[in-house]
């Protein structure tokens, strides 16, 4: 396959930039991958496990002469790192990000562009509980959505560039307004992250006893919380402060149908509680037939269990 | 290995009924399963796919003779159905059930326990989001907990037999007290299953362009939540239902919570957000080590699409 990008420059080396460059490594997509982070001993991390053909100490390093510029960092970083490579950015470059808001990244990167420099933010739908330079690889991506959100006059051809680019890392791409975008992840990310949170803190608050029986007795729902409940907290503090009115208006829609259900079990109305879950379950055999998550049953759980690198502790789904 | 008890009885034949005899059978653990479901049509499914070894058309019948009966009905009928077989119960056999709720099925099925049979509530801590009688596998209980909540005053050697049967079927038994279980579960289960239920339904209510939407991006953390909201409504109706004080008293806390991390949201209180977070992903942790999940990214969906089965739409994790 031939590279679409000659030289690309991953800013913020953590799970989503170290499986791009894993993935980039699949496909044969470019002649160099440079690295930078902020944290020494991260870069020393990188370099031990051989992540990024060179890692740099320093963003100018990094992004001088590449022709494609990936910001991977929380969102909330993203404007002082946009200033400080923006001198630095060669002529003709594409310079994308991979953050989960769009309008907020837009607002901040979008200032310090130099002029033939084309910014065209993506947000890749992917990720895992893990994070960090370790937790990469090159899988990620496969078959999962990526969305590109150019802002209004960008030129169609650094955005079908990106596009083949993200295709090529194994991703189905579509183009999104920034707006739409927050909203639409607001329902489908933000707010059940916030509820997830929420949800495992309580139980947290409960006191060490029950608490132990909490985690001893998980796998009855709990448990699938606190997987999302364990995801990057400086990544998602960022999230919900640049997309705070998005998934507040979640938020309250959720708030009112949580109380009309509890409610329900507090008046014994069974008839509103078996609609309301008959309805949800649909919902679920939509996703299936869309082909956005297994139908094994428990995700599949039991043959993660039993692939080729088994838990040696036995437990697994316990 | 020797059988625990003789002649097994189900009434009710879904998920946990037919996992139980797929698991008894392959223990090779009692002579004779009977089975018996209100449903005509479910009865011909059940007997079309030999699930017991004869399918009754009466409680009456499938209970004649049995040392071990398991009432595998949602908690609203279990008060019925004992009350329709007690007459029929042998003297010295087990009665039993497998409900997600226990201080209410004590209630409702105590009174109709004849003298001679032993009664020794028991729930096993397994399940998935599929229902029904071809909804089953032998596996279901192998490294699960079953918590046995024998009432005060119950023989010992009943449920030191009954311990053995789930052992047998793959199981950790403990045993508990039947409001202490109550609200563990409201903690681990019932408040997470209504709290999913719920955001599965604001998304719903977001109207059919945004729904598709959803479908489609669903991967970004909402189809954990519909997963947990695709469980049986019936089943569920009665957990809330029956388990109404200890499920309204964590909503209200889970509420709480809610409203704290909204109003940090509100106001930009980034720290209190990332201490919140950075708490709860400790209780992951904890998770992992008491061997209650699998660490494998994603809950190894992946993997599960790369098994010895693999979807052949191939389109797994979306």
């Amino acid at each position: 396959m031939t590279p679409v990008y000659d030289r690309v420059a991953l800013i913020g080396l953590g799970l989503i930039a170290s499986s791009m460059f894993h993935a980039i490594r699949r496909a044969g997509l470019a002649d160099e991958v440079t690295g930078y982070t902020r944290t020494q001993a991260t870069r020393d991390t990188a370099r031990r496990i051989g992540l990024c053909d060179r890692v740099c100490d320093s963003a100018a390093e990094a992004v001088a002469g590449a022709d494609l510029v990936v910001l991977c960092v929380p969102v909330g970083a993203m404007g002082a790192v946009a200033a400080e490579i923006a001198p630095h950015l060669a002529p003709g470059a594409t310079l994308s990000d991979v953050g989960s808001v769009k309008r907020a990244v837009i607002d901040a990167v979008g200032p310090h562009v130099p002029g033939g420099v084309h910014f065209v933010p993506a947000h890749p739908l992917a990720g895992t509980e893990h994070s960090g330079p370790e937790s990469g690889f090159a899988e990620l991506f496969d078959n999962r959505w990526c969305l590109l959100v150019p802002p209004p006059g960008t030129a169609p051809e650094p955005v079908a560039r990106l596009r083949a680019f993200w295709e090529a890392l194994g991703s189905h791409v579509e183009t999104m307004e920034p707006d739409h975008h927050d909203l639409v992840l607001a329902v489908t990310s933000h707010a059940p992250h916030l509820i997830a949170y929420t949800m495992v803190g309580v139980a947290d608050d409960l006191g060490r006893v029950t608490d132990s029986e909490v985690i001893k007795y998980s796998a009855a729902g709990f448990r699938d919380f606190t997987r999302i409940a364990a995801s990057d907290p400086t990544m998602w503090r960022d999230v919900f402060l640049t997309n705070k009115d998005a998934t507040l208006e979640i938020l309250g829609r959720f708030t009112e149908e949580l109380f009309a259900l509890q409610r329900a079990i507090r008046t014994g109305d069974g008839d509103h509680l078996f609609d309301y879950f008959t309805r949800t379950r649909e919902i679920r055999r939509g996703i299936i037939e869309a082909g956005q998550d297994t139908d094994a049953p428990d995700f599949g759980r039991a043959s993660a269990q039993r692939g080729p690198e088994p838990d040696p502790a036995g437990r697994g789904d316990g």
